[in-house]
């Protein structure tokens, strides 16, 4: 069971946490919860790291923000106990949740959860810190983004868990936006690969390291509300199940969070758009699309999206390699967005492009970039559209929920 | 070098820190420091624990505290860093202190310096979790309170180093409490044995389990402070140097937090006395001084002092055995100072004890309970003639810094 920050976020929520827990344990099921620093705590350690550094080491900022789950475990097991539970709480690197030594981002490479497993033998209610790990000689390392998601697979994995509940604010994962498309509806079985392209494709519900780490290790995840009553049901992501029928269209999602970065006048030869590439990717540029329109004259144009937070990014690394290029000019178009229709179904049923295209335009909403995958197809459209244009695909493939 | 929570209590300070730090790496000298929380960090997280349970688990309370030297270690760390200067944090479970398993006053047991030995080779500031440590089987443990020094000197032992370094607001140890005796001057060299005494009778500069280590393994103290110049000395803390004449009295020290506590109508049968301090401590009473007066009518009074912070110890542990024994009356007097004289020299000297009773009675001072050990006499006389004793005493002794 995983609660992340904001479950946590004070000692009221702490106490309502340690209830649930307790209540499933009294079912009869083992428990581990794994948690996250409570509220703002992270976002503070940053903080006062950068007050001493604008950027400081990646060990030492793993050493500092580590502490933030640590409080919350310590604390946790406190609730429990003075709730009349036994409990044992454990850091990253106590659970033996062995990391690379990639400080900041660091990937599990294997987990010793003996610890764990001894306590739960004791009937104790076991609550292990999210986000960090520690390298083989003991280096405290933390996983990055959407961390303890990963820590919670990573542990039901290594402790052949029958599940792995991931509790947030939200019932479960959505056909669409349920504050853009009312009659989007919830979805109570979806498949490891759908959920890596709807979290790819912007539903925040699950990062895709976890859902990635599920998938490799089969684990079945189960999204649900802290605040919902414990007996309902929200999605269940799993292994694709071949007696069941995919749907062919099983979400519509957006993400208005990237940037189109246009390049304009490039010579149009072998090893241009290579070099550019190249340029964004030692920056750390995460580019998402690239289209290059027709040539003209022996000049051609680049465009392609990444998200907004690399901007930065993209503007040093377009400054030094577009004069060696000879490119005449770039720019920036923050305001876009990007839509997706996400279906396994998809992979034998064709015309399901078209059909998506053929709904934009009676819109009247213009389509600048596509791409696709076997069971995802993306466009981006301009940002004020996406609403309208998630509605409408929404309707347009059958997901309206109808009482 | 180790720097208390005041010396680090903010970005400043930390800075501070690290820039004298660095000075004396820069002189040549590998460096170790050893550092606490931040300022006030200790005791908000106590008071978050015990929002929670009024009695949390210590082995939780460990967990949750040891955070607090954790981010004081990733900070000063960074310092370091953002100065120029290469830096690695280890808390105390990587250091290798380990611990039994007693939390919140875990005992070392044993140290494991090598990875603060790889890293002075290779020319870095090691900046290392004070007050922490871990049991041999990995859980975290706390030293208790003064629990940093005592970090600092076992790890100074640990990688033998030429001294260890105590940094406070204070320039050293002094004759007496300076605020309280103008003409205390500060002791250039302090035995462990007067060290302790002084520890014990009130003088707060170093804790007496740092000291005590520190005798154990023959570790040359330096206490200092954290904003003289670098280089004013302060007092050294050694073994007794043979080719030294010996002070007869080297300080005299006060302590005001401590109660007397009397007993009244206690039946002078053998055994009474047993039970009584039995019970008290069961109740982990810290009994210090103990008087029982002449009989009379085969009825006595006993009186002892105990640490103010145990009174509500005592009432309960009076409560339950003084009706078993039937006793009629007890009181607490709050109102009381012990005011000490402490000297290697005295073992040689008699009369000291006999000088001391005199100078107190030409102040017209009253005293209340006496006890002794080969190197220190202790009286108890009333709280407001305690200012008034120390003055007269180290007038007494000679100790009064002449310019």
């Amino acid at each position: 069971m995983k609660f992340g920050g904001t479950s946590v976020a004070d000692i009221d929520r702490l106490n309502r946490v340690a209830a649930r827990l307790i209540e499933r344990a009294k079912s009869g099921d083992d428990v581990v919860a794994v948690v996250s620093a409570m509220g703002k705590v992270t976002d503070d350690l940053i903080e006062q790291a950068q007050q001493i550094s604008p950027s400081p080491s990646k060990r030492e900022l793993d050493m500092l923000l580590s502490t933030g789950e640590q409080v919350t475990i310590a604390l946790l097991a406190m609730a429990i106990q003075a709730q009349g539970y036994d409990a044992i709480s454990f850091t990253g690197s106590q659970v033996g949740i062995v990391t690379d030594a990639v400080y900041s981002k660091a990937k599990i490479v294997r987990i010793d959860a003996a610890c764990v497993l001894a306590a739960l033998t004791q009937k104790k209610i076991v609550v292990v810190a999210g986000f960090q790990g520690r390298t083989v000689d003991g280096q405290i390392t933390t996983l990055g983004r959407g961390g303890s998601d990963t820590t919670a697979v990573a542990l039901a994995a290594g402790i052949k868990a029958d599940s792995c509940e991931i509790y947030s604010d939200v019932t479960g994962v959505f056909s669409a936006d349920p504050r853009i498309a009312p009659k989007a509806h919830k979805i109570d079985y979806i498949s490891y690969e759908e959920m890596l392209e709807m979290a790819a494709s912007g539903a925040g519900v699950l990062s895709m390291r976890s859902v990635e780490f599920a998938r490799n290790y089969d684990v079945v995840i189960h999204c649900r509300s802290s605040f919902a009553p414990p007996d309902q049901m929200g999605t269940i992501v799993k292994g694709e199940d071949p007696s069941m029928e995919d749907a062919v269209v099983s979400a519509v999602t957006h993400d208005t969070g990237e940037a189109k970065i246009t390049i304009r006048g490039v010579p149009d030869r072998p090893g241009i758009a290579a070099t550019v590439f190249d340029t964004l990717g030692q920056n750390n540029v995460n580019v998402d699309m690239i289209i290059q329109n027709v040539s003209d004259a022996g000049l051609t144009d680049i465009s392609f999206t990444a998200p907004e937070a690399d901007i930065s990014a993209v503007s040093s690394a377009l400054e030094v390699c577009l004069k060696d290029i000879g490119a005449r000019t770039w720019n920036i178009d923050k305001d876009i967005a990007k839509v997706s229709i996400v279906g396994a179904g998809m992979k034998t049923h064709p015309g399901i492009t078209a059909r998506m295209f053929k709904t934009l335009a009676d819109e009247g909403i213009n389509i600048d970039l596509i791409s696709t995958s076997p069971i995802r197809v993306s466009c981006i459209i301009a940002a004020d559209q996406a609403e309208g244009a998630v509605r409408a695909l929404h309707t347009a493939f059958d997901l309206d929920f109808e009482e």
